[in-house]
């Protein structure tokens, strides 16, 4: 199907391995675009320069390398995030604003612009509809695999198309690597629905695995509409339409990223109910997904829910361990704060040894609900960033 | 020295490799006695009872066990920590109200209190003056090494002795395991002085690498004096005298229990100045301090500055990365937010080959500083905590 996107990707020489490391996506017609970025106060210069770029609504292409973040690099780092684009948008005959950058990598080494500029004719003469595969791979930085996926809707009998593609592998611990999202979509709506569409969408799914919003110097989920497929987003209804096939990509995106969590093995479900508050149930939720002692026992398949409660007893939220259950899958561990004993650990080890389930927290306080997705944390953790710069 | 202390470590049974895991600590007369506790939400049942306990401000032992944490096991639970304490009281022969309890072990397992009731006796029978080394031994869990000190002092020409014995090495990360800490002085002071010395001490040691005050189900650190050396805390400059001993005591045992670190081959302060404020710094070096990605990189010996700065981004303070400034001991890395390039590097590198050593970012924003000790990330961390139960 024709989306009117072309993409491509390829070796640019930035990474010494000789793999792809340089990526672009080309809307044949600008696009009606929305972003969400970091919190992060310390920003890339590709951020600092999106964040700017795209209060335009409006963009035609984005260009990202993998192995240099472009981040802490002074003034010199702007400047090489605005030359970036401007290669991009020179070769393919278009405004310079209208070209979106993005970097992943190591933070804090000059960027190696020279072979961006060099490998920039061949990146645009590269670009074809089936090319999007090859953009996920030139992202790529600790991840074990290039991750892509689409969806299609319709609206008012006209098939529209999103097609997404994400990095991300780091997401075990708050200070995640980076995580890069481009949805590209031929329906037809304003930046302002988008935005609204991407909100949602983001707290859905990336925000859930990303534990309390701490993300990296460089993430950004960007969504660009081209509207060539004649479908358009003109009611409240063409809105959910589009929401939902737009919550399922991301949130599917998002299981990829937690899949290659650096060294996991394991994807795990926390939920939390019975809650004074969504909020205080968040909070919990987030301490225990994000916690080492955790993760280090969903590694070791040990059903420690000892370490489960202590991670909620320090969430600083009000709880009473005394009113407490927990199940693993439907075993219950736990109840009233009290391990149901040997036969239950049985069947808990049971669960342990699959590489997909859900830790079920119920505090029997209130209606707050809330969850998160993580993975297990195991020996290739540590081995994977204690060796990631050399 | 006579202080009228004496202690011991036996085997009860309690772990299964029959290494000691029951201690006791017997002051000769009642000693005036100040603690600090876990603020975790779920609370071990000794932290329970001795909260209450020490409210009358005197006790005269302390019966500890390793193995077992006594948490998450009901009202069962609080039954044998007052169990074990009536078991000294009553072959120590004093009042079962002047006996403390504290468990370090896994959380949610049924206590073996028969095997406690059975080796009270010989627990008694082998108290001796030189004993505190034995009862570091049985306080151990992670431990790879017993952790005691002693220091002595005067006050008015009369020599008062401190000695202290700690026991925790799951410090590298919030969600750590017990820490437990008792300090032993035949000096006299109230209970009110002992609390305002142990609560200025701790936040000067303890608290220093404990990480925003994040600790387990079971911590707790204990200050007796029993006041038979004769010297006298009288006047504020006697209370000097006698913070400052304390102070090196608990900063040095602090320091033994970072060294301890589970996995840890370095130990690395982390000082943050130019902030805004006391609390920002603190902010800041307790987020970088508790960075996996910073711990896995100094595990690395990668000076991955980056990752610091990134961390420091996260910390929910206001700051300017391009006024940054970092350094490696002496050598600094980071100028203005950008790196100081190869050179630096490489003498970074030396810096990072070491075990000790010091990182300091300044912010150049304002007044405020803090510092806290940490440790690098090992792959044996997650190998000790991924089998810890087992």
């Amino acid at each position: 199907m024709n989306t009117g996107f072309k993409a491509t990707g390829i070796a640019s020489g930035i990474k010494k391995n000789g793999a792809k490391d340089l990526g672009l996506i080309f809307s044949e017609v600008p696009a009606n675009v929305a972003g969400v970025f970091t919190r992060n106060k310390v920003l890339a210069a590709p951020v600092l320069l999106d964040k700017e770029r795209i209060k335009s609504g409006i963009c035609q292409a984005v260009i990202a390398n993998s192995g240099n973040a472009n981040c802490c690099a002074g003034e010199q780092g702007m400047r090489d995030a605005l030359s970036m684009c401007r290669y991009a948008s020179e070769h393919l005959g278009i405004s310079e604003n209208l070209v979106i950058g993005a970097s992943t990598g190591v933070i804090g080494q000059p960027m190696p612009i020279g072979k961006i500029e060099a490998a920039v004719p061949e990146l645009v003469r590269e670009l074809n509809a089936e090319g999007i595969g090859d953009f996920a791979e030139a992202i790529m930085t600790t991840d074990t695999f290039p991750k892509t996926l689409s969806v299609q809707g319709q609206l008012d009998g006209k098939t529209f198309s999103l097609i997404g593609v994400a990095k991300g592998s780091g997401m075990i611990c708050p200070d995640m690597a980076t995580m890069l999202c481009f949805v590209c979509s031929d329906i037809a709506a304003t930046p302002e629905v988008l935005m609204e569409c991407l909100s949602l969408g983001t707290d859905r799914s990336f925000n859930r695995i990303t534990v309390d919003g701490d993300t990296s110097t460089n993430d950004m989920i960007l969504l660009m509409a081209n509207g060539l497929s004649g479908a358009e987003i003109r009611t409240w209804e063409h809105q959910q339409v589009f929401q939902r096939l737009l919550d399922k990509l991301l949130l599917d995106l998002a299981k990829m990223v937690i899949k290659d969590g650096e060294g996991a093995t394991k994807q795990v479900e926390i939920a939390v109910r019975g809650a004074l508050s969504d909020s205080d149930a968040r909070k919990i939720a987030d301490t225990i997904g994000n916690s080492n002692l955790v993760k280090t026992a969903l590694f070791g398949e040990d059903a420690n829910w000892g370490r489960i409660l202590a991670a909620a007893g320090r969430a600083g939220v009000s709880l009473d361990p005394g009113r407490a259950d927990m199940f693993f899958n439907d075993v219950q561990m736990v109840k009233d704060g009290v391990g149901c004993g040997d036969a239950a650990e049985a069947r808990a080890a049971e669960v342990l040894k699959t590489s997909e389930f859900a830790i079920t927290l119920d505090l029997n306080m209130g209606p707050g609900q809330a969850s998160v997705l993580t993975c297990d944390f195991s020996v290739e953790y540590v081995r994977i960033n204690a060796d990631y710069r050399s």
